[in-house]
């Protein structure tokens, strides 16, 4: 049931299948217009295309890579250090805003550092917390609102642009066929992108415009140097969050940073770590130190934990010491359910399932049996200020979420969301980034009215969906079951897609389920980059099409979105090398294979029935135009 | 790699795991007008609301079976004899318009017959095909032109209706609470259908109208007796067919036959044969008298296997007698490539991916070759005339669809999409049956423009689409990147949506990829359903969420798509039975369910703090209304 029960730090160790580079994949960086703005980039190499298709280059093509140094060859590995303190280390300390702290400031964070007993288990921390000088905000935002472009804003500029400019040229140059090449892989069908402006070219300037309005967020707190900038917004490529984190049923602090570094390798854009179990604050220590993607937390779990579960006696100190823990140790994002408000509640009762944001039914607890105001929402400015010293991002929850088919876009959701937008103003007041989050259980035909609801009321603030599943049937396969609805919502203007496992509903997800859920979402969210019209998006999928035309059966598992499962399953019937430049497989066979007997169509026209072919036909002239 | 590589008829077993009922669910049938229309369905019992939440009994659930008498414990199950000819021998013969046949009037169906060599693994035929009498037709078009409502028609008006009004009016009398139940039970949001137009409830006579229109097919070959009579068309539930069939490379007759009872017993609709391998025609045999939901063939590839493979040496008279052979035995719908026409041929010239229909490729290479226009579309009177001498359904294929995102909605596609709905309305002419094969690769801005184009070009004739896929970039998941593409065209008015499974591009799918593809297009099916607002297809989501609220585990196991899966993912972590009915699982653990606090929180209210929020609060009055 737990394959690391006993984690010790002095023998943590990295999971190996988590460090092997992909498949004909290096990792390569792109600098800005500074030394240290390095940008990681995968290269993935491809063969040649066959004499018998006509001879071609095919130059590497770049993929989005979120798998930090694990997949550097060059980078060293130790979880037991935590990664390092670059990127971002020089330019949070450049600005000259922020002052290092003695220690930890909360008391929570203190007692920890104190606990004798934790020192097994305990990261070795060899760094200090920082924190804001005094009147100073050092959100990202804030800067975009003066007009400056931080390294963190050139940095996912260039991450953005995924060099398709020069993947284009490189084509041009290729050979003979160049120009021809360069317009054929770099062809993609008009979008249709819902209001959304996405620009040809991503620049600086273009980044910081869209944070200075409360379009993108880019979630990096202070404290976590060791992230590679990323943005989410409307006007970028979709992303996807994975979540992870302990229960007190199962799992190890072990198993929660195999499940962080195994999310980042197939693409996960950030972590949450909603670990509601033992040992929450080491957890997130060694989650944080080894993460090179922005990580999300729920503090309302830890502060339910630090009073025994009893959701009454939580208080506004024990959060807001929470936060000022949470914050230190670098969490990039928090979610935040200010907007259970007092007088929702009551809209939740006549619904099929309730409330089933945890950290919503925990709040809507609190309301009733002090009959106040949500203490969230009355402290919200007190959040802010806590928010602005680190640059930790509101992730506002969504405590009224629809839990079923049935409870979808009633009252109390759409009353919540109005209050979100509400919230959305105040902490922009504060220049704090901001995105909101959304269902949870829709079924297709109204899962518009929700984007279209959160982009009115919420300002264009990024929305952040979990799912939506569009089906309550089919537990076991609610991947499948959200990915359907994932897809459509990303198209519509989601900016992040919360994945969901299959194991949701029925328990905590392994290592297995993040990969499958990971894979999943990526697939909807490239789905939705294809639809909304996002430039280039469409590259992969050439490159992937062509590589399949021409039995590049190698490219084809590589440029997938998991070569090792396309290598696996092809072998299941043809594992012989031989097989990986034979012009069919096994599931048609040599003599059914529609795209053997399409190149022999070609060759034939091309072998002396061309002529005739031309007296028949309309365009003929164009036709196998390619040789 | 061949389980089961020495197939013998003598030998032949069914396969256990098929034949398992599933859990709690109890096979009925429903009677008709007359004692011989009885029709399946699965009854899933359920456990009582547990009395912490205010007890209520749970009437059964009714689900669409597909599964035939396999899942029936008093059927008699033998793979050697076939499942019995009724139900429809009796009035296939009442109708008195066809004949008993010597036997196969094909050529090669006389000569596999004649064949010694063969004996060893022919199915033991025990009935003698049959043929319309000189003169009549015998589809079921015909009939609903007469304004005759067939027992066919009968049975699937039935079916469709899934007893919701019983199962409705079963719970207002099943308590105190009975009323507020059913109202409940049965809500559902309201649908965008875009133009379907679905009654409350379907009668026979519907039904019958609908297929007089072409709207509707019921694919029912008078050869194919043990069929349990299905519909498809855009005002009915949105149906998955299943490809099998071997390849030249791998596979045999016994787990071909397993994939087909695999795929019935999850769900698939009907069942593609694709065999391209060894033993065509016995294969087909076996599945067909084994199957009780239509069979549907590609005749084009057993015709190249006539002619070893040379698709320039294929002619009519092969094709013809290819044609009669499989109508003789049974075949309930054809895929004729009759749209491919010589001149949309060079159009496919500058594609990323050629063609890739297997049939098309065939057919395009013959025209190209004799540099004459597709004999399928030279012969189609001709075929017609076949087709409605046994009710064979045309499923006019799209041998020109896209292979790839680059080559989605083209001219070459497009085109022949025109010609199929000019070839609709030649059968139409013959009160043939047909259905529009559809995409196939299209990303989603571009998936509705399909189907408008369809229901346009094709005068409403059901369309039966390959997903279509939205994305590229993720072979080894193509179920899901289709199912994405799948849910949205099913929205959109298609009728049957053929599957994905995961090995697509890679290698022909085993029996764990048949499971996956049928699950995952029965989401895709079942999302399209709530998104239409087909009547009573929420039914089965809110009977889940109630049971997933209730804690009640098991049922929410067996509501389900796959109990087995659910259950096993859920016991892995909480193997014990009394985890069966605790208040969390694994997830969240015992502190942070929410499902839990809220009925904490309900129960709070009840328990004295009432009076105080129904001062606070606006609609105080209805809160916890339901103890």
């Amino acid at each position: 049931m737990n394959a690391n029960p006993k984690f010790m730090s002095a023998t943590a160790t990295v999971d190996e299948a988590a460090i092997q580079p992909l498949p004909n994949s290096r990792k390569t960086y792109v600098q800005g217009s500074r030394a240290d703005i390095r940008v990681p980039m995968r290269e993935v190499s491809q063969a040649d295309t066959p004499a018998s298709f006509g001879f071609e280059a095919n130059p590497p093509v770049y993929i989005y890579d979120t798998s930090g140094p694990y997949t550097d060859p060059e980078a060293q590995i130790d979880i037991r250090s935590g990664l390092a303190a670059t990127p971002r280390m020089p330019w949070i300390l450049e600005r000259e805003d922020t002052e290092e702290l003695d220690g930890p400031t909360s008391v929570y964070g203190k007692a920890r550092l104190a606990d004798p007993a934790l020192e097994e288990l305990r990261f070795d921390l060899h760094r200090k917390p920082r924190r804001a000088r005094e009147g100073k905000n050092v959100t990202q935002m804030h800067y975009a609102r003066q007009g400056i472009v931080t390294p963190e804003m050139e940095y996912v500029a260039i991450r953005e642009n995924l060099r398709r400019k020069e993947y284009i040229e490189s084509l041009k140059t290729s050979g003979p066929t160049g120009q021809r090449l360069a317009e054929m892989m770099g062809r993609q069908h008009p979008g249709q992108a819902y209001g959304a402006s996405i620009p040809a070219e991503i620049t600086p300037e273009f980044v910081r415009d869209e944070i200075a309005r409360g379009r993108a967020i880019i979630p990096a707190n202070i404290n976590h140097p060791e992230v590679e900038p990323m943005i989410i917004g409307r006007n970028f490529l979709v992303k996807i969050n994975a979540n992870i984190g302990n229960s007190a049923v199962t799992s190890s602090i072990g198993e929660e940073v195999e499940k962080m570094t195994w999310s980042i390798r197939w693409g996960g854009d950030t972590v949450m770590d909603l670990s509601t179990g033992k040992h929450i604050h080491e957890t997130r220590e060694w989650i944080i130190r080894n993460s090179p993607v922005p990580i999300g937390t729920v503090p309302i779990y830890q502060a339910l934990e630090k009073v025994n579960g009893k959701a009454e006696d939580l208080t506004w100190e024990i959060f807001r010491d929470t936060l000022i823990e949470q914050a230190e140790q670098g969490v990039d994002y928090f979610t935040i359910h200010a907007g259970v408000l007092l007088r929702y509640v009551p809209l939740t009762a006549k619904r099929m399932t309730g409330i089933v944001s945890r950290g919503g039914s925990i709040l809507a607890k609190w309301c009733l049996a002090h009959h106040k105001e949500n203490f969230l929402y009355t402290h919200f400015e007190d959040i802010c200020q806590i928010m602005k010293a680190y640059d930790v991002s509101f992730s506002l929850g969504d405590g009224l979420r629809p839990g079923s088919i049935y409870d979808a876009n009633d009252e109390a959701q759409l009353g919540e969301l109005k209050t979100l937008g509400e919230l959305t103003q105040i902490a922009w007041k504060h220049d704090v980034q901001v995105m909101i989050e959304g269902p949870g259980h829709v079924p297709m035909q109204l899962i518009k009215e929700n984007m279209d609801l959160q982009l009115e009321q919420c300002h264009e603030a990024p929305f952040y969906t979990l799912g939506p599943l569009t089906t309550d049937i089919a537990p076991g396969y609610d991947h499948i079951t959200s990915g359907i609805g994932a897809a459509q919502i990303g198209w519509y203007g989601t900016a992040m897609l919360c994945y969901v496992t299959p194991k949701e509903h029925l328990g905590l997800p392994d290592k297995n389920d993040v990969k499958d859920g990971i894979i999943t979402y990526k697939i909807a969210a490239h789905a939705a980059d294809l639809a909304k019209g996002h430039p280039g998006a469409q590259i992969r999928d050439n490159a992937l099409s062509k590589a399949r035309f021409e039995f590049r059966w190698e490219d084809q598992f590589n440029l997938g979105l998991d070569p090792d499962k396309a290598r696996s399953f092809h072998d299941e019937t043809l594992p012989k090398d031989s097989a990986k430049v034979a012009h069919f497989c096994s599931m048609c066979g040599p003599h059914f294979c529609s795209m053997k007997i399409t190149q022999e169509v070609r060759k034939y026209a091309e072998d002396g029935m061309q002529v005739k072919a031309v007296e028949f036909i309309k365009n003929g002239a164009e036709l196998y135009s390619k040789a």
